[in-house]
């Protein structure tokens, strides 16, 4: 029997998002207790909500967009790869002390940032571990097809962009606010399957690791 | 190299959504261009947007929400069933000699319905394949977990009740919206991952065959 772990954030109402992102609306326009045939709900909300993918096109007008996304990075063994949680920034010296393996291709950090999620932190963190830019080359270098973090961004807060630029430069896909607060550092299969939003720079991706 | 099917609609303004359902908005609020750091888009949709699954919610007022389906019923190994292009109904006789294998929980029906996808039809279609009552009754009584059919209903038009309460009481995942024109009949590991929207009676779901 074969373990399935969701890594995906529940998608509701005052959940955290990015400053300036809209808060999440879901609601229900038909109601059975109403006489209605069903219940029926619409949603309203930024693609980078929740548990999502960046696509190039988020930081790089000529980049692709999420509809194009190769099925086949967004799919396949990944490492989820723990720092300590005295860790506040992934970068490349920390990271080459990380223990990423020889030819992985998908990795994910689990670092401190999952106990926002555990706990319930309702308020958005701006102090969350990311990969500085030099962080952000060395995966580059690595030859990572999709990196996963556990909040709201790859790059540290109010410095988004040189670490989007590389990593989407180099057609990285980036994966951002698991919550691995469940998940023990080590190997996994990766389905990351976002919504195939036409023309978007990202999507809501439910995302599970399966236990090899 | 495994090959992964990808069986899912391309959620865009202007494509066909149930009669009474909203339009998909999806439309870019911070543009580089125009001198933001990013570019990022909004969406708003109905949860039954394009390639999506039911919770028994939708129907059953006391029912389960989707953020509760099972992923063991949502992952797993999955028949993909054609029918003959002259069959209008998957009732409990076409269904009976589909030759649906032998203890196979999974099972999705590729109908006429994949040509409205595959020619890119802009007009909602009424005649859409569906399954009556006594075909309902039959996926039950045969075990199955999850039916995929695809059009936007399991049920025929003007006609969901009855068809979305046996399959809803029954605890059965209904996946609607899937395109199986590029897919031959066969076995296939299904990942169907949808929005996990909390309280939601329904969600979009990226879904995708992978060859065995």
């Amino acid at each position: 029997m074969m373990k399935i772990h969701d890594i995906s954030l529940t998608v509701a109402p005052g959940m955290v998002v990015w400053p300036g992102d809209p808060a999440v609306e879901l609601y229900r326009v038909a109601k059975i207790e109403e006489g209605a045939n069903a219940n029926v709900s619409h949603m309203h909300l930024g693609v980078h909500t929740g548990t999502h993918v960046d696509a190039p096109y988020h930081f790089l007008n000529d980049g692709s967009k999420v509809e194009t996304l190769a099925l086949d990075a967004l799919i396949g063994p990944a490492q989820v790869v723990a720092v300590d949680e005295t860790v506040n920034l992934l970068d490349a010296a920390v990271l080459q002390a990380a223990g990423i393996a020889e030819g992985i291709e998908r990795v994910l950090f689990k670092t401190r940032n999952s106990r926002y999620w555990q706990r319930g932190e309702a308020v958005f963190q701006t102090d969350f571990v990311a990969i500085p830019a030099d962080g952000a080359a060395y995966l580059v270098e690595r030859g990572i097809r999709l990196v996963g973090v556990d909040y709201l961004s790859v790059a540290p807060f109010k410095n988004s962009r040189p670490t989007h630029e590389i990593l989407l430069k180099a057609g990285m896909v980036l994966l951002e606010g698991v919550d691995l607060s469940e998940v023990s550092a080590g190997f996994y299969d990766l389905y990351c399957l976002p919504m195939k939003l036409l023309g978007s720079d990202g999507a809501p991706a439910r995302t599970v690791l399966i236990e090899k």
